[in-house]
């Protein structure tokens, strides 16, 4: 980390800062220059430059401080440069095959569900989505059956063979949800819910955590090493589209981030157009381009009757849409390595 | 509401809308134009109104449904338009008199708190702000003394008079924070957190609900309306700035919302400027703006000792820039028809 | 388009309205709610409602207006839903075959350019690009070799075959730039320069309008229309990035707009992934993503020894690295339909 | 000037850029860490610093450039501490008295304009401003009288004796702009037309640079040099809102940027809270805030008959309404030291 000193600082000030840091146990390298001085510190861990940066930006004469390396250190390239595979029920996550998850939005009935399961299996997916836990911006709105939707969820995959991915909310549904999921799902909204982020550190189920919508890389990264840190290595990104000035969109889908977060961690990416968009017309492209930049897979909305979605309706695919997207990527995946 | 359907609607497709409409007892205007037809549906409450809209999106024939009333109720102005005051302990928010909350972002030390529970005292405050629980980007960052914070800040309202406020981040502490506080926070990371949103509108004490770095007002709006519609109606509103491009200052805050919030909603607005600027230098001529533009109160950082900040130095104001902000507040508060 | 009444509109605004509207020959829906009364002006073009909206949103009792349809006419699919075609000395543009333009940001000598045109000719490159003004940020920045970067330009294209794209900056250049470039590019910067967009309307030499760094979907549309209008139908579209909190990259690609033009209109779409990245790690990625996704074109910056190039060096990719970009394009393309 | 090499870098590396910027005349400072080494640049000016950055940045062993002063000289705090006044026909712009422009969007027709002038006049307006040359989103928009607009502004000011300011959008106009205005306004769709700055720049005449809707303080400060950079030195600064991801208002006016130019830069700074806001509703408390920040002056949009504006009417206060707003400011002034 870099300490820059604003022009005004004296040289007991730079003395100091020198001496604090030197009795951390730092070396400290300074550059005096014709305006500014800067001080450099040699060695510290992220841990440690949170918190010197934290101290020395409140003093009156430094300027700022400048990170120099990453602020997460678990999660990061280096840490596991072969890159992390997750194994859930013998689907491999981060490996050679692109992994799809698909299904309905929100868990409405059985038949709904069943109709969904069937229809992607059918098609290809490897992974059972379906809300339980639904945030919404309406208190007004449905917000899942909860438990219930759980069970259908544990039938599907019973009936079809697939995991199942599904959204856990609260702290206290962690230990509830952990026994029905394969995979827990960290919505944007929840991104930065700092408890829940530990609570499903403490447990082994595998973790995809959704970008926050307006979340930067490297607070996104930041927000995966408080579930490593927490005990659970076995996360995957989840890249959803950001909040911008855009309003033909729901959202920007980042395609930046697919091949961003394959230069900074080691973590798969995932690519969810269904939100990244909010328009079920331009699900297909997107979720071709996800792949096409590197995505280790996509979880998208698959509804056997969008026209009777209670949620979300907007950007499902209906089960036609979605198997003509899987033999698109099967054509595709091979130009980038890859196989479905 | 008003339904909005492609030009490739048929007329088949327009009445099956209708009727549905017509069998949920709305009345209907239907406009047949050139391009596209619209229906308007006439008396729908924002419950409904979030319900139609989702299944409606979703059929391929609907273009798009605008809303024409706002999509909360409890926490909009017609509901109350004389607007909400809250009495805590004997200090009123949302009446004449302007509140100005202040206090150290973290407490560190019982010596610090009281130091700077003293220092804004004697400058005229009248609520002791001060973080027992902190939300933090890095997992290696300070989180705050938790339980035994919120017993040095009683001791400080126990000396001072003040009452305080301090965030509550996980529905597991609300009751404990409750035993404590006077005012419940709650943080920008937190402002879609709805099953806390619930919790919170349990009980009977007083919110402080921040805006998301990148919430919309009608979105923060409906985070209140989560609030309201479980019980509890002491609510305010807090402008901590948003997120947008610019990286000089670290975040913007958005002055606008200010006036918007008193036309759209009865709820008392709290200006929070350490926040919404990220530097010192910059509070005091926003905490002045926020005034001038009609806020109710403002949320201050203040550090005894900026330069040994453990969080947020940067932000804190010293004492002495503190009073010197509140004389410079007293004058300008007359001019909007308010006083200290 | 669609008129909203505020609540507190008297029954005699309405009336005023209707007959203003009719008075201009609309045929006018009035829908009288319960809150809101609402009216629907049937048939009125982009020429009028832009100049109704301005006007009837200034009424008090108008809360305001929203269009149903799009603010643009000629350039909007509706008008050529087969698509324009552009021939370029052969090449089409917006056909069959995806384009790909590459060469140096900046045009800096002789041997410079010729080096890279050599390079990309060799991997299959249809155009050359190469700036020969260059709009920078800091006016202590280099600005490129005007006229005689052209005269190179010219030349490479004799040499190599390839057309030639370079932008234009300044409505007293359209001339000159004409007598040499294929293509003219306007810059983001200059995406909202109505004058000069209506100048380069005047002529018949293809356009490349780039997206303003915050411009939406809407706006850049409207902007192509400013030329069409002019009397020029040869645009192509370039999705170049946007700008959002994100630091990470320079821009956020938004890849949603590649199929979001496709649907909203008939002009061809080119991909920048060099500015849209601002990062030569990840151009690859994200070119093969903006054709998975449905892009004509793309344009990228290419320099024979990008550890010497005078500008934007950071999102240049070395020629070894294009060569590698071609191979796994055509080995992309026909999942898409499409060959190089 | 930091550079920081990436973690492969090689001491090889590392002394061919020491050599690189020694043969430049730069004295180096190397700072060998155990992950990177960072190599400082003292004494480096803005001139050359935007070159280096941009040739080392593009070096495969350079991770990036970090800028320790600013990238703008004559425009900042620095060259000018005291602040620059800008006398326009004795009305003082940067000194005690805080200076108000104010009158239509857009001139329209002699009544108009003179009716409006006699109103802002009467009400204790400084300078009049009125449009005559109108950028418009869309080609189907009024885009102003021009040179008639021009006279009539003109004859506004003959009558009342207020200076004018007014847009000029083309390097084209500059010239006959300069023969009839006494401010030369460069609108936000302009900050970034480099061609037209420097047009600006060799005049004497006063001008009023408009930050980007998505500009950063940084390059609307570096726009504001180009205009120094080519001679005047008569320069205010206008915040006219942001573009952001909130719809509730047209754009985001960004209040921190009043004091945040203030320790940036010498320029005066002019609010403009009718396009900052875009609601007329919103005005009044924006511009006192603004005033409340430390703003040097406001331009407001004011329209005799605001329902029959033809553009922008939403943003346009009432003459009654401006009259209020004077008085207010009358008593807000005083409180940050200055005077009407």
């Amino acid at each position: 980390m870099i300490v820059i000193l604003t022009s005004a600082a004296t040289e007991r000030n730079r003395e100091d800062i020198v001496e604090n840091l030197e009795s951390r146990g730092y070396n400290v390298h300074v550059s005096v220059g014709v305006e500014k001085t800067i001080i450099g510190i040699i060695g510290i861990g992220p841990e440690e430059k949170a918190e010197v940066a934290d101290q020395f930006e409140a003093l009156p004469f430094v300027e700022r401080c400048v990170p120099i390396s990453a602020p997460y250190k678990l999660v990061g390239k280096a840490f596991r440069p072969e890159g992390t595979r997750i194994n859930v029920r013998g689907i491999v996550i981060g490996g050679e095959k692109a992994v799809m998850m698909a299904g309905p939005c929100t868990v409405e009935s059985e038949e709904q569900l069943m109709s969904a399961a069937r229809a992607v299996k059918a098609a290809g997916a490897h992974i059972l989505r379906g809300g339980a836990y639904k945030p919404s911006t309406s208190p007004y709105s449905f917000h899942g059956h909860g438990v219930e939707a759980l069970k259908m969820l544990a039938a599907a995959r019973e009936e079809t063979g697939m995991p199942i991915i599904t959204e856990v909310m609260d702290v206290r549904d962690v230990e509830t949800v952990c026994e029905y999921a394969d995979i827990l799902q960290i919505g944007t909204r929840n991104s930065q819910n700092y408890n829940l982020l530990r609570e499903v550190g403490k447990v082994q189920t595998p973790v995809m955590l959704k970008r926050g919508m307006s979340g930067k890389i490297d607070e996104w990264l930041q927000a995966a090493e408080y579930i490593a840190s927490s005990g659970n290595y076995n996360i995957m990104l989840c890249e959803r589209g950001i909040r911008t000035f855009e309003t033909y969109t729901r959202n920007t889908f980042d395609i930046n981030a697919i091949p961003a977060i394959k230069e900074l961690s080691h973590l798969p990416i995932i690519a969810d157009p269904s939100h990244g968009t909010g328009k079920a017309s331009l699900v297909s492209a997107v979720t071709l381009a996800a792949f096409a930049a590197g995505a280790d897979g996509a979880i998208v909305e698959v509804h056997p009757n969008p026209e009777k979605a209670l949620k979300d309706g907007a950007q499902s695919l209906t089960p036609a849409a979605f198997e003509d997207l899987m033999k698109k990527l099967a054509g595709l995946l091979p130009v980038v390595g890859r196989t479905l």
